[in-house]
């Protein structure tokens, strides 16, 4: 496994031999289950795979946790070795952002809502590492998680505006035996926050049972019900419950067509996030 | 030479072989002999070369000749198959900006400098096509003309910041025997202002003159000499007359360095621009 800092060096390796077709799993590092899932089909589905690690600071607001964001460097690379990972490139902020550098790319109307509301700057930051990532590695397939879901839809419909000859490939949420999505983050909960906070996955089940089961159209409804289980939770606090429409993100009043079902919620001091999504509801 | 609207079309010719190295010269059309030099280059510096036709909506500005911007596509395909290309993009709007589209791609800070201020989003849409034309054809070397300087840097930018994995290549600007850079727009010209047009090659050379031969380091002084070459010429109305850095584009006191002088003039009704690059001033 070549690790390396170096863009000519990535695209040496990458280029050694035109007709393979390679696989890119773009991380933050702090590895755990769900992307590890990543690399593994990443290299599963293409002749190589590439991975990235960098914490891209131009993703984050000022009042993010940039700074304490974990580092887990050694630890990465022997997961990504162990999982077959044939290229890591591990750049630092002054490689992909030297002075002089002032370019953005900007995905319209997607980028503003959920997340995107509370997060301002945070998907054009995505977006931006993003598109230097793919041409860097020019990758056949581009693996993502469907924990961050509102990335997926931005990435996906930067792919499609922009024509990036990829295929961009969501891949399922990872979850710990009682529902947790697996996060980078879970790590600063306290023990007692970690056993409150399967509470996120638990109202959006609660939420599918009530759109699939009991048959409720009333988007409203649903997200009351989410919002109810995370206020009654213990040193929870909802930061947004939301039922929209999983093309345009706009939030629902009857429910109908491809949903998606998010949430994030303060856990003490720590930020998480899960999500649901429902294809065809009649 | 194979002639497609359709862009897995292009991606099948493109990656039949990938080996081989592509030359790519995107243009809107209405060839003159500055394109043919691009294409001929194109052609003899790369194992095969592809071309675009597509007048691009998204970089014309409202009052701009957009509608009228002549279309003469079949005398485009027969220069471009003398020249030796091998494939022709000429994609329509709907094909480059389907329903829904929207993302953007902005260079900061040197897009509103020069044609960027007269001509507001005007590099946005560049930026926005280019970046799909990259990414559409994934070319090894891209071909444009020095006449639309600030355009080059703008890409050049662009290029480096985005990461694209390909060598932009400005070639020269192509005149007619008096001096007058070839334009699309030239066909505009009464016989009178075709006859009082060479103007603009004409202070720029004497601008040039007046740095390397008589040591003027004023650029105030350089630009009121284009200005009042301009000014004395019968229905010729200056834009601007720039002498800036050619890097930053930021308008100079003193002259030193890389400096690109550059003007934009109205004749009658059309609008004409040209250029000149000074490496090395001392």
């Amino acid at each position: 496994m070549l690790v390396t800092n170096n863009i000519d060096e990535i695209r040496q390796a990458r280029w050694a031999d035109p007709t393979a077709s390679w696989g890119l799993v773009p991380t933050m590092g702090a590895l755990h289950a769900g992307h590890l899932s990543l690399a593994e089909r990443a290299v599963s589905e293409n002749d190589k795979a590439c991975a990235t690690i960098f914490v891209n600071p131009t993703q984050f607001a000022p009042t993010d946790d940039l700074d304490k964001y974990p580092r887990t460097l050694q630890h990465d690379l022997d997961t990504f070795e162990s999982a077959g990972i044939d290229l890591v490139f591990t750049p630092t902020p002054d490689i992909m952002y030297p002075a002089g550098f002032g370019t953005r790319v900007l995905v319209d109307g997607i980028t503003d809502k959920l997340e995107g509301e509370y997060r301002p700057g945070h998907f054009d930051g995505v977006t931006q590492v993003v598109t230097k990532l793919f041409n860097i590695v020019q990758p056949t397939r581009a693996y993502f998680g469907q924990k961050d879901a509102q990335q997926t839809v931005v990435l996906k419909k930067m792919v499609r505006d922009l024509n990036f000859n990829l295929d961009l490939i969501v891949c399922p949420t990872v979850r710990e035996a009682d529902g947790l999505a697996m996060s980078s983050r879970n790590r600063y909960l306290t023990m007692t926050q970690r056993a409150n906070a399967p509470v996120l996955h638990a109202a959006l089940q609660r939420a599918a049972d009530m759109i699939v089961e009991e048959g409720v159209r009333n988007a409203e409804k649903v997200r009351q019900a989410i919002r109810k289980m995370i206020n009654q939770t213990p040193e929870a606090k909802l930061i947004y419950a939301s039922v929209a429409s999983g093309v345009t993100l706009d939030e629902l009043e009857k429910i109908h067509g491809e949903i998606l079902i998010s949430l994030a919620v303060r856990l003490g001091e720590t930020r998480l996030i899960d999500n649901l999504m429902l294809k065809d509801v009649e």
